[in-house]
C-alpha cells in the first residue's frame, strides 16, 4: 500500500501582516463603495500572515503577463529544489529513486513543465515521468496525492513525488475590484510544498482509498479568467457556504471504506478560508481541535492554494501524537467545484529506521 | 491488460491546402530575408492540407489573448462531445462507465478545466475523476495513454476516456517571424481526438508497458513564451534532428518487453514533422510502409498536436489487417525534449461482439 511521507514546506521570506494588509486594502480601496464589507471579510479569515515571493511593493505593480510569467518561473526554479531535497531526505530517497513527478501549480505556466527542468537539474533520471497539473486550483493538493497513490498501485515499487508550487502573489490583479477579488488579495499566500509517495517502504499516510467529486454546476463559482494580464481569479460570494454540498462526498467516501466520516483520528482539510472549518465542524459533528493543523496553516500562510494540504499534513507529523493505525482523511478542494480526497491510516516508523531505501525505483516495468 | 480501444477524431470544416498556405506566407512575408527558406521548409512537411476552427481570415487576425481564449472554450464545448460519443460507441461504453477523463490540451487554458464542463453537461458521473494535462504539448497524447494504462493497473476494472482537443490556430501569432515560427504557421492544424482505455474488454492494443524519457537539456528547443498576446510556439531548428536522441528510448522500451524495436508489427509515431518518420525508418530500419498511418494523419491534417497518436491509431484501426497478437508501439513527441511511449499488443475482437460492457466501472473503490 502507498505511504504518503512527512511533507516539506518553505514559504518566501516577505512577510505580509493581517495588519499591513488592512491599512493596504483601506488606502488602495478608500472609495470602495463596500469597503467596510471587505474590511470584515479579510479580519474573518483568521490568517494572520502570509509569505510573498517578492516584497509588497513590488507585488502590487503590475509588470504585464510575460514580466510575471517569467518571475514565476525564476522563483520557481529558485525555491523548489530546496524543499524537494528535503522532501526526499524525509522519505530516506535520493533523487535517483524517483519515478514519477507531480508537479502542480495554477499561478503560472511553462512548457516544457518545471518537471522538465527538474530532471535536468536536479538529477532526476530521464524516464522520470512527468505529470504536470495547472488547471485543478486548490484541488491539486488532493488530486496529486491521490494520482501519486494510483502510480504506486499501477507499480507496487515506484515512488512518486509530489510537488505543490503556488505563488498566488503573482497572480494579483490590481484593476480587479470586486468584493471576491479584495477578499482573495487579502486571503492567499505563497509556498512551496512537497512529499513523497512510496510504494514501498516510508511512514506517514497509508493511502488506502480515494474519490473525487465535482459539485454540479457550479463551474463558475471558483474560476479564472484569462486576459491579456494573466490569470484572474474569480471567487463567487455563494463559496464559503459550499461545505454542505461537498461533505456528503467525505462520508461517502469514508462510509466506502467501512468507516465514519464523524468518527476519525484526523482530518487534513483545504482550509481555504475559516468557513470551511467551521461548517465542516458542524456538519461531521467533529471536536474542532482535529482540525488544528489545517487552521494552523490558514492563520500562519493564508490560503496557499494547493500546498495547503501538504503544509497541514507536515503540522501533524509534526505533532508526531497519533497512534500506528490511526484513521484519517485528506480533502483538497477548489474549482470545479471539485473535491479531491482520500483516507486512510496512520503507519509509524518501523523500529530501528524510519523511512530506508524502497525496491530500487521500480526501474524493471 | 488495459485496452486502448478505437479513438474518434473530428477535423474542422475550414480546410487550408498547402498551396493558400504557401500564397500566405509569400505574401504576408514578401519582405522576409529568408522567405524561400521558408516557403522550402513549408513544402517539405509533406502537408497537403489542415483544418482550422475558424476560417481563414479570421484566424490570421489576432483579437487578442482573451478573446483568443474565449474562442478556444467555445470550440472546445462545440466539438468535444460528438467526438467523446464515438469513441465511448466505438469502446461499447456509456458515460456513466467512465471513471477518469484525462483531457490534453496546449492550446488554450481554463480553469476549472474542460473535465468539469463534460461532467456537468455530458451526463459523466460526478465521481469521475479530472486529470487535466496541459504542459506536455504534442507529448501529451502518448502521456494521456501511458497514464489512462496506469490508472487501469490500479483499478483493473475501470474505464479511462482520453480526449486530445488542440486548437493551435488559436495560437496563432502574426508578429513572430522566425523561421521556426513561419513554418510552424504551415504545419500545424487543429482537431479533437478522443479514445478510451479499458481495463476490462474492448478490443485494440493492449498497452503493457509504458516508458517516458527525457532527452538532457533540450528545454528550450521546444517551448512556449507566455506573453500579453498568450501562447508564442517557439522551435528550435535543432528539433528536426532529434530522433538520434530519442530512438534509443524506443529500443530500450522494446527491449524491456523483450521486443527488437526494428522488428515490430505496427508503428503508431507522433508525426510531428516528415523528417520524424525518415529518420526513425533509418535509424530503426523499418520499411516505411509501416509508418503510413502517421504519415497519412501529417499529410492530411498537419501536426494536431497531442491528437496525432490517436488520429494514426484511427487509421490502423480503419486499415484492420493487423492479426491478433500482432506486436507494436506507440510514441507521442513533444517539448522537454520528452518522448511518451509505450509498447503492446493487438487484440482483436473477441468473436460473437466487440466491446460489450465492462465490470461497471469500478465503483467500489
Amino acid at each position: 500500500m502507498p505511504i504518503l511521507c512527512r511533507p516539506a514546506v518553505m514559504v518566501p521570506e516577505h512577510v505580509i501582516s493581517m495588519e499591513r494588509t488592512l491599512e493596504l486594502a483601506r488606502q488602495l480601496h478608500s472609495d470602495h463603495p463596500r469597503l467596510d464589507l471587505v474590511l470584515w471579510l479579510i479580519e474573518n479569515t483568521g490568517v494572520r500572515q502570509r509569505h510573498l515571493v517578492r516584497p509588497i511593493a513590488e507585488t502590487l505593480r503590475h509588470p504585464g503577463f510575460e514580466a510575471r510569467n517569467a518571475a514565476y518561473e525564476q522563483e520557481a526554479r529558485q525555491r523548489v529544489p530546496a524543499v524537494v531535497h528535503v522532501a526526499l531526505a524525509s522519505a530516506g530517497l535520493d533523487v535517483a529513486d524517483v519515478d514519477a513527478i507531480i508537479f502542480v501549480s495554477c499561478t503560472g505556466f511553462l512548457m516544457p513543465s518545471m518537471t522538465a527542468w527538474m530532471i535536468n537539474r536536479m538529477g532526476f533520471r530521464n524516464d522520470t515521468r512527468q505529470i504536470p497539473i495547472a488547471q485543478l486550483g486548490c484541488a491539486a493538493g488532493g488530486a496529486a496525492i491521490n494520482r501519486a497513490g494510483e502510480f504506486c498501485l499501477a507499480y507496487p515499487t515506484a515512488n512518486v513525488l509530489i510537488v505543490a508550487c503556488e505563488f498566488c502573489s503573482l497572480c494579483y490583479q490590481p484593476t480587479d475590484d470586486g468584493v471576491g477579488n479584495l477578499l482573495s488579495n487579502g486571503l492567499f499566500g505563497d509556498a512551496v510544498a512537497a512529499a513523497v509517495v512510496r510504494g514501498q517502504g516510508g511512514h506517514g499516510v497509508q493511502l488506502e482509498r480515494n474519490g473525487s467529486f465535482l459539485v454540479p454546476d457550479t463551474e463558475e463559482w471558483i474560476s479564472y479568467a484569462v486576459r491579456e494580464t494573466g490569470f484572474h481569479f474569480q471567487l463567487d460570494k455563494r463559496v464559503p457556504a459550499t461545505m454542505p454540498m461537498l461533505a456528503p462526498a467525505l462520508r461517502t467516501l469514508a462510509s466506502s471504506h467501512g468507516w465514519d466520516a464523524s468518527d476519525l483520528d484526523f482530518y487534513i482539510i483545504h482550509a481555504g478560508g475559516p468557513r470551511i472549518l467551521d461548517d465542516l465542524r458542524d456538519i461531521l459533528g467533529v471536536d474542532p481541535a482535529f482540525f488544528r493543523f489545517s487552521r494552523a496553516t490558514l492563520t500562519d500562510y493564508g490560503n496557499i492554494a494547493s500546498a495547503v494540504v501538504l503544509d497541514s499534513l507536515r503540522r501533524l507529523f509534526e505533532d508526531d501524537t497519533l497512534e500506528h493505525g490511526a484513521r484519517g482523511l485528506i480533502a483538497g478542494f477548489g474549482p470545479g467545484i471539485t473535491a479531491e480526497t482520500c483516507v486512510g491510516t496512520w503507519s509509524r516508523a518501523v523500529r530501528g529506521g524510519r523511512g530506508g531505501r524502497g525496491g530500487g525505483g521500480g526501474s524493471d516495468r
